[in-house]
């Protein structure tokens, strides 16, 4: 391997919906000079978001990708190079590295050094990463749950679900998780811990939260959107605190697709509905990390991978990851 | 006047949409025997609110009012007689005591006693009472305007809206009105001092958001929901609260109507969404009275009164209010 050659995975179209292979190009090229200040990083693993489908999207979203660029990732990888303080080669980190098997890139695109040496690296793109930091932070300052609340969970196997479902229930919450699969549904129950699970492809939504939620849902963590949250938001509690985390189910919001109005549901129940992003909560990221990492050491937060071989899988696993293909975080490893 | 005849309003029908004067029916009775503990008011105001509608409906509202009971409202009135800890012959009260000319309550109908003797009673029906009452905790605690940002309200000249907008722009806020008639969009400039004011029904309403809010809209407070708020939520600012006050344009919720999903606007904009109803934060209800009778005092909190006289005006008043044909506290006086 030529150190100063690089594979890169760019963007080659904006998607109309879901990004798919064709979205993207495979280059060659060579890795750029390094500047003062800047380190060089090898990537050892890559992440895939369900968030990507937003970052490629395109109106009316808070960061957009511009055809032509390396694919924005979160990465994993040692740094081969540094001129920058405080960075030194061998250092493991996690960062916007992108798609690629080198990035030269400045400090501030490293999300957090890995220090704790007794962890696989790889967990910090998921249980340790975007997904599970989202998880605890959102559920915590968001979600507000109180031991004894119902929490509802949509995408509830999900690297973010799986967390949260976990997360509510280690603080004394009952745990309803919504998913998609036979499969999901026992991994719900065995890994993470739900009280119930709903299969919303196959179960009457409305009947089985009634069962399940008799009091009202206190917590509404919602990945999706559609017709799971409008099953979900008739049944809130007063008081409930929705978090608004993803819009999965929704393939376009050009125009933003009809549902029923939600403001009498809010009204009278004294309910929230709030969205949230990580990247506004930066500043409290490594505390919930050190949390997290906790609770892995534990055996008390249940995770899983799922991992594919090469900078080539990349490119159709966001379709993937809409298709209800995958279970536990999806890595590309290089 | 014999003072064991009582003349009342009590509920005839439940409404489909808006009540109406058939909705209800004046009966002649005796005033009930008081019982140990109780009061015996002589109501001299009586409050119309277009909550009212809610109370009347029949799904899914937090406080119904049963068909056969005398009509629930706020009143203003003298205490006739009292056998009651802390209450005596000739003390002005504000509290649930009816459509009706007698009321005999125990003291927890009384929402407050009113002792400031300089300011006109029937303003603790208004803009001293559950209108302003209402516009300065929902504002506060759930808007948290800030200076310089921009409030948009729904129903600008209505009861609570009025004081909203005075509230905010006393806070240095930008205030944008949303309001119906030439009329009430001129109280809204020359009384309550909007900065802007749009016509919902002539204007197009999102072309002139956008003109008057170039930064995006900071705190939302609806009292509509519809397609005033279909305008209006797409162009909410990063960090955007939205206060649910009222549903005054959806004239039935069952079924809930559609209109364009929020999710993702809630997303992309960290905004929150929240229900208010004040009978949740009466702990904090006399800090605001007194907060508001000091700007009523110094001049600086303008408001109107629309009153009609007799007990039967009442009938006709809900639909009237949802009729655009007020401006200004909707009252009877007796």
């Amino acid at each position: 391997m030529n150190k100063l050659t690089n594979e890169c995975i760019r963007v080659a179209s904006r998607p109309a919906g879901i990004p798919a292979a064709e979205n993207f190009r495979r280059t060659t090229e060579a890795v750029p000079d390094m500047q003062p200040g800047q380190i060089l990083v090898q990537n050892q693993w890559l992440s895939i978001e369900p968030a990507m489908r937003g970052w490629l999207a395109d109106a009316n979203n808070y960061s957009s990708v511009p055809v032509g660029d390396v694919m924005r990732s979160l990465s994993v990888g040692t740094v081969m190079e540094s001129s920058a303080d405080g960075f030194s080669r061998g250092d493991q980190v996690m960062g916007w590295f992108g798609w690629q098997h080198y990035a030269v890139v400045r400090p501030s695109a490293v999300v957090q050094k890995i220090t704790a040496g007794d962890l696989a690296p790889s967990l910090y793109l998921g249980v340790l990463g975007l997904n599970g930091i989202t998880a605890a932070t959102a559920l915590d300052k968001l979600g507000q749950p109180q031991a004894g609340e119902t929490v509802v969970v949509s995408t509830a196997a999900g690297g973010v679900g799986s967390c949260v479902g976990q997360l509510a229930k280690a603080l004394g919450c009952r745990t309803i998780g919504l998913t998609s699969t036979p499969e999901k549904a026992q991994a719900c129950k065995n890994e993470f811990g739900y009280d119930h699970v709903i299969n919303y492809k196959t179960d009457d939504i409305s009947a089985a939260l009634k069962a399940a939620c008799p009091d009202g849902i206190n917590v509404y963590y919602d990945n999706t959107s559609g017709q799971i949250s409008d099953a979900v938001l008739p049944q809130l509690a007063i008081g409930a605190r929705v978090i608004i985390c993803g819009t999965a189910a929704i393939t376009s919001w050009d125009p933003a697709p009809m549902g029923p109005r939600v403001e009498r549901i809010l009204l009278t129940r004294r309910a929230r509905m709030q969205g949230f992003i990580l990247f506004d909560h930066m500043d409290t990221y490594a505390s919930y990390v050190r949390q997290l990492e906790d609770m892995v050491r534990a055996g008390t937060l249940n995770h899983r991978e799922h991992i594919t071989d090469g900078l080539d899988t990349a490119m159709g696993a966001i379709q993937e990851l809409y298709r209800s293909q995958n279970l536990g975080k999806r890595l590309v490893r290089l």
